[in-house]
């Protein structure tokens, strides 16, 4: 039994979906891990993780589309305004979606669906260096 | 310290929580392990995880009640609609709740507490065939 | 490769969010993993887990005030009623939460971002004992 740790930084340019699900397929590629449990924990709290489709990139416009709704930006009865008016809407955006996803491993892959892809959800409207960690354990 | 992987076909019929607890405790059972972590992850993204409780079935009813409510269909603002018009409610519903849970493993059985379930939540209104992968990891 | 678990009771006082990192990271500590994964596990379906700011504590009314809104007491659809009013809602936002959270540990310590801390979201108005399995998997 064996494991591996490494930290992704993405670079994110504003609210939106920015997929990684490469950077993942090579990081348990290179642990040369056969069989085995992928984590991906993200070190935030105003962006967060889904995994997704990334057959049709409207899927992306519409999920942003979506949480924009229920959680819009100006809702006055918000009292942690301090860091902006995108701020606590990114922190509760993050609440309703994930901060980490654990994921089989067989044969040496994910075992991400056909049309599954993992994406950084950055909630914020500035760029941000978004810390990922990703944890294998398993067996060669 | 050792590992096993299964994949559970689950067939659901349109919208709906589908339990399948059984087949979780059975895979730990078969697969000897007193203490571990075991992983459940579902390979599509228009259907999720959740842990609910399964003493009333009327919970099911609600949470399914519940979803229709901020996640209708007939949004007419979304641009995802080649699938039909449940398809992109249903990845909106999945962001929402799960597509991996983990639960620790201690005397050979998962600790669910008394009144919780595993549910498959199916968010298509038609039949679909759901594959599930059930990991674990841990010691006789 | 060595394995740990235990279980928490935390008292909750009413709806609200109730910060256990201390515990979470002393868990760690004592088993003296140095690379693993820890994983957090909550065996009821009326309260969940979050990983939010522990910075300002406005954070956490705000969500709180947040949740209140999609998921209001008193939505007269709910059939599910037998448990008082606070009961459904709460099954409710546990679904839009998290039952499980696995986090890699590096150094002896869980990757919590600087101002990460983790909470166990009550949903129910009554004071309950809630349990919380940690689980953890690595090397010294």
């Amino acid at each position: 039994m064996q494991q591996a740790v490494d930290t992704l930084t993405i670079q994110t340019r504003g609210q939106g979906l920015h997929e990684f699900t490469n950077a993942v397929r090579q990081f348990v590629t290179n642990c040369d891990v056969a069989t085995g449990l992928l984590t991906i924990y993200v070190r935030h709290t105003s962006c967060s993780l889904l995994i997704q489709e990334n057959a049709d990139g409207d899927v992306k416009t519409d999920l942003l589309g979506f949480f924009a709704r229920p959680v819009p930006e100006g809702m006055d009865w918000l009292v942690h305004t301090t860091e902006g008016p995108d701020d606590m809407p990114a922190h509760i955006k993050a609440a309703l979606t994930q901060t980490s996803i654990s994921i089989p491993v067989v044969d040496g892959a994910p075992v991400f669906g056909t049309w599954q892809g993992i994406y950084l959800f950055e909630h914020r409207k500035r760029p941000h260096g978004r810390e990922v960690v990703l944890h294998i354990i398993g067996d060669r």
